[in-house]
């Protein structure tokens, strides 16, 4: 059975290496997919990055790993990567999921760097689902389910 | 007569399951549209998933739900995938109704559950008209129509 | 000779019947349009059902017309929907007169909706001469014109 | 020698006539464009009038013209009609130079219709640039020009 | 063997020739690209400059410099460049570097010179590592990389 190409797309920028943690995650548990590693300066380099794994790579579907830095241009460039990221999957009729973490949302390195691996896995694990059991996630519609953090969980009346 | 696809597009972070009412508002009332739902992760593959509704599945139409959380963060998120749901309806010429309750609207969790059945109901009740009966849109045009809380009527003077 | 389809897109949460009037301003006016009104929920819905108009009623012009809420959360909405209604224009080369009147603008609902009625009134009255009048404008060019309240005029040195 | 079309969009909206002004200056210069105006009631019919200029009146650069007024409400028009000119560029692959004056820009009207005036003149300066002396540019590369307000020079150590 | 063509985006309102710092820095270290250099008037005149650089001078990549200065209104212009740029690159496929450099992210003059000089060489080397050495990048993918100022580094727990 072919493999399905899956882009990798992360950034030198980022000072925890997510990409390795997703690569790492989907290894682990699939050999079904190949991957394909495009690490780019920034964030805002991301969506172009996605748009070549697809077209050039022919990748089915990519994830985005960046780490926005705390102060208020890194919010507003994470704005810009994330609507080029939306774009690109409408230009492409491709899934790209984005895994943005933004450097203050930590108080100590050990944090941080446990909710990078920690969103990496899960999103790379989201990846999986969208390409082979799309039903697990209809199951968890609704279910507040939550990426580096624990579950937030359905609301109770 | 062959049935009409229609897309429920919604997502594992919210925290209620709104596409499970959106569907149950539809299927008590018409037996003429054939629902293809879409899970995906988060807000911001609703543009996408979306599109596939489209182009894969031959939808005419889709309801994206979602449940932006408390956040400033999510706010942007909210807003960024409102922005993807309006271009993937210019690229396609289709209506996606969007349906978006933000976990800060209410005061208790009753509340919460309550606006989000409200609106999906009623927002389905919008594709519906959209789909079968515009001339009741049109009709309700400027009447103040609201979704999950009661309507704001019209201005009089 | 033939009539030239104009498309009325407007809203059923607006809380004034803009498009009404905005009908009855052109009919009073010019007998050489053939009005097509497309009544939706939101504003949000605005630019496709613009985009609808163009591609599938084969109107020359659009104006769209919506009433954003006072809160936070409905200027985003606005912001959007001009967005989406800029896009629309540049992807169909053809001119959407955006109408929007703010639910906050007036300060009695006696001027809210005298402020709409202006408004939608002398938006028609820039389609009429957009389609037939293109020198009453370039006349008008820098002269402080205002749609809703009275016109702010040239400045003077 | 053929003269080049180019297209001059401004708006009844402004309240100082920049759109002569820009004419003014170009028609001292040269002889070699046929200048097309194109008013529109607003900023935000700005970004459509150039897509018409470029494929209907066949120019090869526009200038647009705008006065945004001093609320909040203005910014953000302002805000969305330089998206679609720079959208309306990226489709079409031809400039626009965008010249705004924002009515709070100056303390009185004698010196916004200077700033107007010389902003307007300065901009159709790079109008003619960009077609016939891109060298010049070039040259000046760095050189922190303003257009409006006396030029900001380059930062010296 | 035949150059690689790439664009070298500037502007004359940047206060500091940062194309020129760009240009020095990659014809120092390679002589295996044909610079083309494009200077236009402003930022939000770069979107357009890159996609006139890859459509008719057959660029396969772009360094786009720029510098907004320290008004709210300079923020709002180059937030809109970047998106221009960011849209650029997912409708040509091809990277486009931008290089921005804030006029008050220094305190004195000598220092801002330096933090320019240093982003356009550093991001001239990442156009370097994209065409040819795109291991380099992938090498040190998470490793806290910065342009202009010192590199962050990794985060260590």
């Amino acid at each position: 059975m072919s493999k399905i190409n899956v882009g990798i797309a992360d950034t030198t920028f980022a000072r925890v290496d997510m990409g390795a943690m997703a690569i790492d995650e989907i290894e682990n548990v699939t050999s079904r997919m190949r991957l394909i590693r495009y690490t780019v300066p920034g964030m805002k380099d991301l969506p172009v990055a996605c748009k070549i794994l697809f077209d050039q790579h022919n990748c089915e579907m990519c994830i985005a790993l960046g780490m926005p830095g705390a102060a208020e241009i890194d919010k507003i460039c994470a704005h810009e990567a994330s609507q080029g990221i939306i774009m690109c999957q409408l230009m492409t009729g491709k899934h790209i999921i984005e895994c943005f973490v933004h450097e203050d949302e930590a108080e100590t390195p050990e944090e941080l760097i446990k909710v990078c691996d920690n969103r990496a896995r899960e999103h790379a694990q989201n990846v999986i689902k969208l390409l082979f059991d799309k039903e697990w996630l209809e199951k968890n519609a609704g279910k507040g389910l939550r990426q580096g953090y624990p579950d937030a969980g359905p609301i109770k009346s």
